[in-house]
């Protein structure tokens, strides 16, 4: 553990991959580790990527992360939170280190993130995730999501810019303003922009920007990009960093983070207090209540009240 | 609340409206009566529809409701979860009450629920919410849900049910596969089957459910709608019903019905827990707190761990 941290300190890459494993599954020491390394976090620029699927997302994630790779010394650091089955813990890559080499010379270091079996959910795992490699020395960290829902709203607040791509066609002119996702984007990528309606949708998404209350510091920019060419890639690049500047004299930034970091720790408590009543009540007793609840002989709002009673006897209520 | 629980006894949907709203909006009193109406619950059908948005979903839910209105007395319930806005706390109908009239004879009760704002997670006030309405006699309960997500598999879990809604074009083929929503589905339903490439997404998703374990007692049946028309929505209500009987004589019925009720319990545990931290330390502590983790002068897993000694002191940890 102490080797490992201190392999980690060094900016050894099998470490950071050994010690993602490790805080993903909660294994032992698992929080001692993220512990020490916090006060080294927070130098990373977080960006967000959101997409649905078959929107290109990914290999435009690809290509912004090559082009930031040419452009300093440190290595690029992607989160990809992959949906891709939700009843089978979806694509752990486990130790697995998938460096890009291609046209990033190894520069590049990408996670793949399953969406379920986190006990503290999704987005406390991702946290956590953007941390250690954050504390590593990654920047920039860019996080990949797919959609819409309340983890994946919860996993772009951890995105200092978020950038929403959307593609022509596919009936995204109706979802961008359907699902909510124009609040989240600061900058907009109309991705396959060589594709018919390119025009028509750069439209909706500007009309529907247009609605936003006015005096809003910063305008979000629609940059129209073809991820397989690589076209537009670097006008992206420059628009998620005028973006950044922007935000950083932004007084509702602070406000943002603010927020942000009080909805982490109450989701750490929560892991953390349901951890404590399984390991009060032991896996029997909730069998035993899950049983009663089934028969309806009781309720799960009084089982909770009693659960609790376990494990934090006399507590206000 | 004597009086309104005696109205809502009494089948009165407006009182069935004001106590949905205080359930959601967790109101004083909300969890003692949720626990005095818990054991009515577990008597309706619950339906599962989920679907992206543009899919066509919520018409079909709508005529799938007006032709379970016209078998029997008893009311519908529909339960939208509508992720319009995430940061605008979506659309809560709040107090007003959408009964359908038209075909239905006013004998159909919709409650949209906002997809944020929910302290215990939106899977958890879902469940409350289709508790609420089973316990007052609707039935069937559908629970209309959009695509993707931690939340939407949460949701999908509540059902006996889910249908999954698909529409030719659209890169459905690809999300289908993609989005690992071919496990959730019990029933596949093709809307809008009257657009070019029907026949080729039902192929798509022949060839992927054919890709499920042998020897499961149920096969997803594959049945073409068109919503506008009504087209295909009696042999939906046909499938869906063969599914429910189907169900009922499958051992792993009970075995998921375990996993669920174990799972909203945890959720109602967590809703609970953080609700005394919040009441033990109060909102200057947190943000007090909150500051010191901005500043990296704490970190979060210390600030969980000591935030838990003043609820549980002593607890095993």
């Amino acid at each position: 553990m102490k080797a490992l941290l201190e392999e980690f300190r060094e900016g050894n890459v099998r470490a950071l991959a050994r010690v993602l494993t490790r805080v993903e599954n909660r294994s032992p020491g698992s929080f001692e580790f993220l512990r020490s390394v916090f006060p080294s976090s927070g130098k990373a620029r977080v960006i967000g990527i959101t997409g649905s699927p078959g929107s290109g997302k990914s290999t435009l994630v690809n290509r912004l992360a090559a082009e930031y790779a040419s452009l300093s010394d440190s290595i690029v650091g992607i989160v990809a939170v992959d949906p891709s089955s939700p009843y089978s813990h979806g694509a752990i890559l486990g130790d697995r280190i998938r460096m890009q080499d291609a046209d990033t010379s190894g520069k590049v270091f990408i996670r793949s993130m399953a969406t379920r079996g986190h006990l503290g959910g999704l987005a406390s795992a991702a946290s956590d995730v953007v941390t250690v490699m954050d504390a590593w020395g990654a920047d920039p960290v860019m996080v990949e999501t797919v959609g819409v829902g309340q983890d994946e709203v919860d996993i772009a607040k951890l995105a200092d810019v978020s950038v929403v791509v959307l593609v022509p066609g596919a009936g995204d002119e109706i979802q961008a303003l359907k699902a909510g996702i124009m609040e989240i984007g600061d900058v907009f990528a109309i991705n396959k922009s060589d594709m018919d309606g390119a025009g028509r949708l750069e439209s909706a998404v500007r009309a529907a920007l247009d609605l936003a209350p006015e005096g809003d510091a910063w305008r979000p920019p629609i940059v129209r990009t073809v991820a397989t060419t690589g076209e537009g890639v670097e006008q992206l690049r420059e628009e998620i960093d005028r973006c950044h500047r922007s935000l950083g004299q932004d007084p509702r930034t602070s406000a943002r983070r603010r927020r942000a970091a009080r909805e982490r720790l109450i989701r750490i408590l929560q892991e953390r207090l349901v951890a404590s009543v399984l390991a009060a009540c032991g896996e029997h007793g909730l069998e035993a209540a899950v049983t009663a609840i089934l028969s309806r002989e009781r309720d799960p709002y009084s089982v909770a009240e009693e659960l609790l009673e376990i494990v934090s006897p006399g507590r206000a209520s």
